[in-house]
C-alpha cells in the first residue's frame, strides 16, 4: 500500500466527501449569537461521531462557552511525530443577509469562472478547511488501516467569538494537548494555485480614545470661536499618526522591535505569483498607499501598521445640528511584527495621544484591552521542508513561505502556553468572501487539500 | 395720561400678567413633532383671542405646517411709525424628561438666587418674550384708550422646527406686512441686567461630505498598510481646515467679506458687562481657543467660523472590528459675519477640501443644502436710539449694541423678502435653559421687559 493509493481512494471518495462537508455546513454554528447555542453544540457533535467513524477517541468537552472538540489517535512511537491538528467549527453571522444567492446553510456546488465552488457559510472558513485534514485521515485509514503516526484532533466553536474559552481551556488540559508540533488549517494561498505556508502573522493591539472637550454639547452660535471642538481636537490627533511623506507611523519608538525580512525569504515572497494588481483592484486602488520605502507584500506581511477603525462624534443624523460636541471616539488596532512589544507600544501611543492634546481637553482610554505580539514560524524545523515538498508535489508548482497580514492568535497560543511549534498550511483564495456573503471554497482547494494532507502526512511519517 | 401711569398699570397688573402667560405656558406646542400639531393649533387660537381683547384685528392663518397669527391695530399715520412685532408661538421638545424638576407644560413660579423665575418650556423662548410686547400694549390700551401707533402683529409657530412656511407666507403676504421697521423680542442680554440690543447676528452656512475610499470596507490585516483610509483622510482634511497657531480657519479665501468691527461699537462691547470668565466657565474652559488675534467678544459675535458638527465611519459598536471602512462622513456649518457670500464661501471649502484628497480617493458632497449671509442692523436709525435710551432708562444701565454669535434668519428674511430693517430687543439671559431642560424666564425680565417695551413704543412715537 503506498501514498497514490491514499491519493486515489481521495479522489474516488471526492463526491461523497463533499456531500459529507454538506451535511456539517448545514448546521447553523454561529458562535456570536447566543440564538445559535444548541446549533453550535450540533456542531461539536457533529465532528465528534465524524472522529469516531475514523478511529478517533474524540469526546466533546465543555467550557463557559461553546465545547472544545478533542479527539486522540494512536501511540507514541519515537520515530514518528505526534501531532495535533487544530480547527473550528464555529461560523460568522450571515448578515446582510439579502446579499446572498443562495441561502447560507443551504450549501450548493455552482459552477463559476474558476471552476466549481462549495457556496455556503464556513465552506472555506473553516469547515471546509478542517475537513480537508479529516478526508486524508479518512482515506488513509481506509487503505492502511489506520493513520500514520499520533494525531490529537482540537477543534474549538468561539473562534469568530474572540476565543474567550481557548487559553484556559488550554492551560487546564495543556498535558493532553501538548504534541510534537501543531498543523493549522485556516489560512489562504497567496495566489491561486499556488501552495503556501504561512512563515509569518502579525500581531494585534487594539485601544479605544475618548477626546473631552466642553463640559456639555454647546451650541455652535454661542460658542463658536472661543469654543473648542473634541472633533477638531481628535482629528489633529489622528492626522499626527502618520508621516503622509513617507507614509510611516509618526508615533516615537513605534518601528521599535521591527526587523526587515531576510533576503531569501523576501525572494520568496515575491516569487510567490502574489498578484499586486489584482490585489490592488479587488479593493478599488490603483496605487499601495502604505510605507513608500516597502514593496506592497511587505507593507501586507512585514510590516506594522496603526490603523483607525472607528471615529465619531457629534450629530450624525439626518439634516444638521449646530452642536459641538463634548466628546469625540476613537477606535484603533496597531497590526504588529517582528519583536514588537504590545505593552510597551500601548504606552508609546497614549503618550503620543497625550501631547498632542490642546489645554482644556483630556482623554480617557478604554480600560478593557487586548494586544497580542506577532508570531513567526519556526521554518528551520524539519517538517517545513516536508510540508513544502508534499505541496509542491500535489500542486505542480513550488509551494512558499508567505506572510500573512492578518492575526491568527492561536499559533502564537500553541507556543506560549504548550510550548508547541505550529505550522499554518490553508487552501482557501482570496475570493472566498470569508466573513461576507456568498462565502465559497472552491471545490478545487477542497479536493486538493485533502490529497495536500495526505502527502503532509506521508512526508511527515516517511 | 403719561408713560409712568402706563409703567404703573403694568406694574399693578404684574401678577395677572404673569398667571396669564402660564396659561400660554400650558399649551404643549412643539412644533417639530406631528404629535403636537393640535397644541399649536391652540397657541395660535388662544394669541388671536388675546389679541383680539386688546383691540387688535387679528387671525389666525393657515399655512401647510403650523398657523400663522397676523394683527393689525391703528392707521397710517405720517408722523408715527408704523411697527411690526413678531414673535413665535412654537417650542422645542421637552426631552429629557427625567432631567426637569417640574412638569414642562405646568409652568410655576420658583425662588432662585437670582430672584424669582417662571419655570416652564417655552417661558423664555418665546412665549414669555412675546408676551412682554403684548402686556405693554395691554397697559397702554388700558391707560390710553388706544395704541400708540400703527402695529402689525405676526406670530409663527415653527421657528423650532425650520420655519419652512415662513417666506413663502411672508412673500404671499408682502402688502399685509410690510411696516416701517419690525420688532423681534427673541434674544438675551449680554449679561444680566446689562439691556442689549443686539447689532449683528452672524450668518450660516451648512454642508456634508462623505470621503470614498476603498469600493467596499476591507479587512485591516489583509489590506493593513497598502490600503488608504478615508478616516484617515477625513482627519486630515478636517485638521487642514485649521492653523493651530494662529487659530484661523486655513480655508483660501475664507476671510473675504469680514469686515473688523468699528472701535466704537468694539468699545461699547467691551463695556456691555459680559463676563468672559463667566461665559468660559461655564462651558469647562480655562482659555478662548478661538482667533488669537482677536478678543472673545469678537471670536464669539464678527469673526467667522468653521465647525465640524458631526464626524463618524468605520465600527462605533462595542469592542473592536479590523476594518478599513469605505466611507468617512462630516458635517460642518460656519458662522458668516460682515459680507461673506455663502455659495462662493461653499465653493471655497470644496475646492480646499478636492486639493487634500489622496490619489484613490474621492469625495461627495450632500446635495440638499442650506446658507444665509449675516446680519447687520441698521443701527444709524433713529429708532435704535430711542430704544436705547428707553431701555437705559428703565433698567438705570446704559442699553449696549452687542453682537450674537448665533444666527436668526428672521431679521435677514425681513429685509430681504419685504425690504423692512429690524430691531431685536430681548430680555432672556444666558441662564435661561432655552432647548433644555427646567427652561425658565427671570419674572424680572417678564416684567422689565413689559416696560421696557412700554418705553420704547413711548421713545417711537414722541
Amino acid at each position: 500500500m503506498s501514498l497514490d493509493d491514499v491519493l486515489a481512494q481521495i479522489d474516488r471518495n471526492l463526491d461523497t466527501a463533499t456531500a459529507h462537508l454538506m451535511d456539517l455546513l448545514r448546521i447553523q454554528s454561529i458562535s456570536t449569537d447566543p440564538a445559535y447555542k444548541a446549533d453550535c453544540d450540533k456542531a461539536a457533535d457533529w465532528l465528534v461521531a465524524d472522529l469516531k467513524s475514523i478511529g478517533v477517541e474524540a469526546t466533546k468537552r465543555p467550557t463557559p462557552g461553546h465545547p472544545m472538540v478533542v479527539g486522540h489517535v494512536g501511540e507514541d512511537n519515537s520515530d514518528l511525530p505526534h501531532v495535533l491538528f487544530y480547527g473550528h467549527y464555529d461560523v460568522q453571522p450571515v448578515d446582510p443577509l439579502e446579499l446572498w444567492t443562495s441561502p447560507p446553510f443551504e450549501p450548493q456546488l455552482e459552477e463559476t469562472n474558476n471552476g466549481t465552488v462549495i457556496r455556503g457559510r464556513g465552506a472555506s472558513d473553516d469547515k471546509g478547511q478542517l475537513m480537508t485534514f479529516i478526508e486524508a485521515c479518512r482515506a488513509w485509514k481506509l487503505v492502511h488501516g489506520s493513520l500514520p503516526c499520533r494525531i490529537t484532533f482540537f477543534f474549538e466553536g468561539e473562534e469568530e467569538s474572540g476565543s474567550p474559552s481557548l487559553i484556559p481551556f488550554m492551560q487546564a488540559n495543556a498535558d493532553e494537548l501538548k504534541a510534537d508540533i501543531a498543523l493549522i488549517c485556516d489560512t489562504s494561498m497567496v495566489s491561486r494555485g499556488v501552495p503556501s505556508i504561512a512563515s509569518q502573522l502579525r500581531g494585534m493591539l487594539k485601544d479605544e480614545f475618548t477626546v473631552i472637550g466642553p463640559r456639555i454639547d454647546l451650541h455652535s452660535g454661542h460658542y463658536g470661536g472661543p469654543g473648542l471642538n473634541p472633533l477638531r481636537e481628535l482629528s489633529r490627533i489622528v492626522d499626527s499618526f502618520y508621516d503622509r511623506e513617507t507614509g510611516r507611523v509618526a508615533v516615537e519608538g513605534f518601528y521599535d522591535g521591527v526587523h526587515e525580512v531576510p533576503a531569501d525569504l523576501l525572494r520568496q515572497w515575491e516569487n510567490s505569483g502574489f498578484d499586486a494588481q489584482d490585489y490592488l483592484s479587488n479593493a478599488g486602488y490603483t496605487q499601495a498607499h502604505g510605507e513608500k520605502a516597502y514593496s506592497i507584500l511587505e507593507q501586507q506581511w512585514s510590516r506594522p501598521t496603526l490603523e483607525v477603525n472607528g471615529l465619531w462624534g457629534g450629530y450624525n443624523g439626518a439634516g444638521s445640528k449646530t452642536v459641538i460636541p463634548s466628546e469625540a471616539h476613537c477606535k484603533i488596532t496597531c497590526r504588529l511584527v517582528g519583536d514588537m512589544d504590545p505593552d510597551a507600544l500601548r504606552g508609546k501611543i497614549r503618550a503620543h495621544v497625550a501631547a498632542q492634546l490642546s489645554p482644556d481637553c483630556k482623554v480617557v482610554w478604554d480600560q478593557d484591552l487586548e494586544g497580542s505580539p506577532a508570531s513567526v514560524m519556526n521554518i528551520a524545523r524539519p517538517e517545513f521542508e516536508a510540508a513544502r515538498g508534499a505541496l509542491s508535489d500535489e500542486w505542480n508548482r513550488e509551494a512558499v513561505f508567505c506572510g500573512m497580514g492578518g492575526s491568527i492568535p492561536i499559533a502564537g497560543f500553541f507556543k506560549s502556553v504548550l510550548g508547541m511549534d505550529a505550522m499554518l498550511v490553508g487552501f482557501a483564495n482570496d475570493d472566498d468572501a470569508i466573513h461576507s456573503p456568498n462565502e465559497k471554497y472552491d471545490l478545487k482547494s477542497f479536493h486538493k487539500g485533502i490529497r495536500s494532507w495526505a502527502r503532509i502526512l506521508d512526508a511527515l511519517t516517511k
